[in-house]
């Protein structure tokens, strides 16, 4: 019937795989607005998958790589990624200067934050095929808004919904202060999806207020309202908390191989599965039972889709890494004396200069202070240190 | 000292006559900033007083002038009444659609509208002495407001203190919507007092906040912040609610003469003195003592004000026009057939073309529907038949 109806499986696990919500859900609708299955089979164009990102230049971890990954499968099954750098509100930063998070941004810093994000997504998106990855800035259509255009789009909701929005509600009840331009920051986002013409936006479930707002607005300009699909949250690498870089739990897409190997490998029992239908494509029927393999497992997929199967391969060798034992040490000690003591550095001298030339990284952070003293041995215990791409010893008691 | 001063009478009588409030009033401080006093005896230049005006094309009446009346008093001072059109606000209108008050007018209509307001202040303020008027339109820095500029004017404040504003408290209490834009309209305000750099912004006492909004986002834009001064509202000719059209009870400016006199002849024994203070700029302790006098003053000072003495002489004169008894009709009644038996017309045809042709006021409200029945003279009695410019019957049991 379709001219594209031959390039959906009929299986559509790849959608469903690994994802919180998707709205609206009329399951047993034959109308192709109210369920995604419909759309995507009776559709006679590739869908225009929307997913939005902050160009603030931060690292991005495997949790932020989980609706990046269900954007890749949407290209997979022929649709087209649209991934929108939200390059304006960068620039415009935060108005009351209160918030560090949207501390304003020069046009070159968005442009080389921008950057440095497609480097980091590029292992996972197909960046090749024509037509099925369109890269926009927000700019485009935010820049030229003008007065009335935004009271059109303000008009749209009322205080009221507005402050239903989780977090919101919170902050209005405990009298914390809420900025009159906070109300605008869903509507840009949900102009987003109008100026993209988008069927489906991807996002975490954070996300659901925002993209909801983005149908009210699409259904106000007359378009055919985009269905939300919702990703879960990722636990960090400790096993509780939401992984995050400020928490130390988080794994990132530029670790060294060695580390996100170590990381992973690591990964707490609780979390391997879900590890493994989040972050992988691997058949979860199909995976070893014992728990250490399926660790080993876990950690070298990934490492050999971020990095490839050499240095996934490496990295399970250099599992056995040589041990020195911090016994032989006494604190307080300077870093560059442990690196000397260790082997890793032939003299004080050499430790010194491989620190300041950014050479030395203590389990994959790299350490730049050429006098790091430690009290202790007990915040060194059981973590990699490492000189350079090839030396590393792990530090014991 | 300063060149103004001069300008600046030692009596300030003009400036407190006949206000509700001047904000902020710290009036034993000697800065400037703090006491309009101080700022009007110091000022090296003409102040800058803004008047914001709402094109919607509506007649003007005497609870309009006020502020407009105040506005001149400046002038005369030597200042410059800033007369600011809001016409980019008007062709916006109510986004929403809800509001038949902000329905949208074109650029044409807007154009006329902001003519006909001038037709009917030109009497009050002075055109004609340069320097003392500019009148701008806020299309002229609201056009060309981008989005970047229209979140930092939304950053300056908090959903806290816009719910506080009278008007939007009730609502959101009794959970009646309030439409997100509708907080743009006292920053819009605001941002006009910016634009044109105002000293002191006059409006009625329910333009508080929108003057301190103006205030704040003049200090804002590293400004000194305006004064406010607010006039009173004006009681209508029934001695009871706010003078308002669709209450019946107001005095038009462009009523013709005798019309504006007779209700002005009219008015409530607690309303003359109020009407003195805020309309004329009659001595208060010179007026005379006698009840009908004093309305006679009062309508005649108005009516000259507007129309010119010779009209108001002659208004006065009218005051003894001739009756017509409606004992003589047998209702219902044709109004063309009254007009042919009062007299004001020669025949019920010619009385038909009258109507037809616009020709014929009862009361001063001109009336068009030929074919006009009264069923009983209850509607009738007390009122001023008019046909053309000089025929005139009192409608009389």
């Amino acid at each position: 019937m379709s001219n594209f109806e031959s390039a959906i499986p009929n299986e559509l696990s790849w959608l469903y795989r690994g994802i919180s919500e998707i709205f609206p859900n009329q399951a047993d609708s034959q109308d192709a607005n109210e369920n995604l299955v419909q759309r995507l089979r009776k559709t006679d164009r590739p869908l225009r998958v929307k997913l939005g990102i902050d160009p603030t230049g931060a690292d991005i971890h495997l949790g932020h790589s989980i609706p990046v990954r269900k954007l890749r499968a949407f290209q997979d099954a022929g649709h087209t990624a649209v991934l929108i750098i939200g390059d304006f509100t960068a620039r415009i930063g935060d108005p009351t200067g209160k918030s560090d998070v949207r501390r304003q941004l020069s046009v070159d810093e968005v442009k080389y934050n921008a950057q440095t994000y497609l480097d980091q997504v590029r292992p996972i998106l197909d960046f090749e095929t024509p037509g099925r990855l369109e890269i926009r800035y927000n700019s485009e259509w935010l820049e030229p808004l003008g007065l009335a255009k935004i009271l059109e789009l303000l008009a749209t909701m009322t205080v009221g919904q507005m402050l239903a929005k989780e977090g919101f509600a919170e902050r209005y009840k405990q009298e914390n202060p809420i900025y009159l331009h906070e109300f605008l920051y869903p509507l840009m986002q949900g102009y987003d999806s109008v100026a993209v013409q988008a069927d489906v936006e991807l996002g975490g479930t954070d996300q659901k207020f925002n993209i909801a707002v983005g149908r009210d607005l699409q259904r106000h300009f007359g378009q055919t309202p985009q269905f939300g699909l919702l990703t879960p949250i990722l636990i960090g690498t400790d096993g509780v908390q939401k992984m995050s870089k400020s928490l130390n739990n988080y794994v990132g897409l530029r670790d060294e191989p060695l580390t996100m190997y170590q990381k992973l490998e690591g990964t707490k029992d609780n979390q391997v599965d879900s590890y493994f239908e989040l972050l992988t494509d691997l058949a979860l029927d199909e995976l070893p039972t014992n728990p250490r393999d399926r660790q080993q497992l876990l950690a070298w997929t990934i490492v050999s889709h971020y990095h490839g199967k050499k240095a996934a391969d490496e990295a399970k060798q250099g599992g056995a890494i040589p041990e020195f034992s911090l016994a032989a040490v006494t604190f307080p000690a300077k870093l560059f004396y442990i690196l000397n003591a260790s082997g890793l550095c032939e003299s004080s001298g050499e430790a010194r200069r491989q620190i300041q030339n950014g050479g030395v990284k203590l389990e994959g952070d790299r350490i730049s202070t050429v006098d790091l003293t430690f009290d202790s041995p007990d915040s060194l215990n059981g973590k990699v240190l490492q000189v350079g791409k090839k030396k590393f010893v792990r530090l014991v008691p």
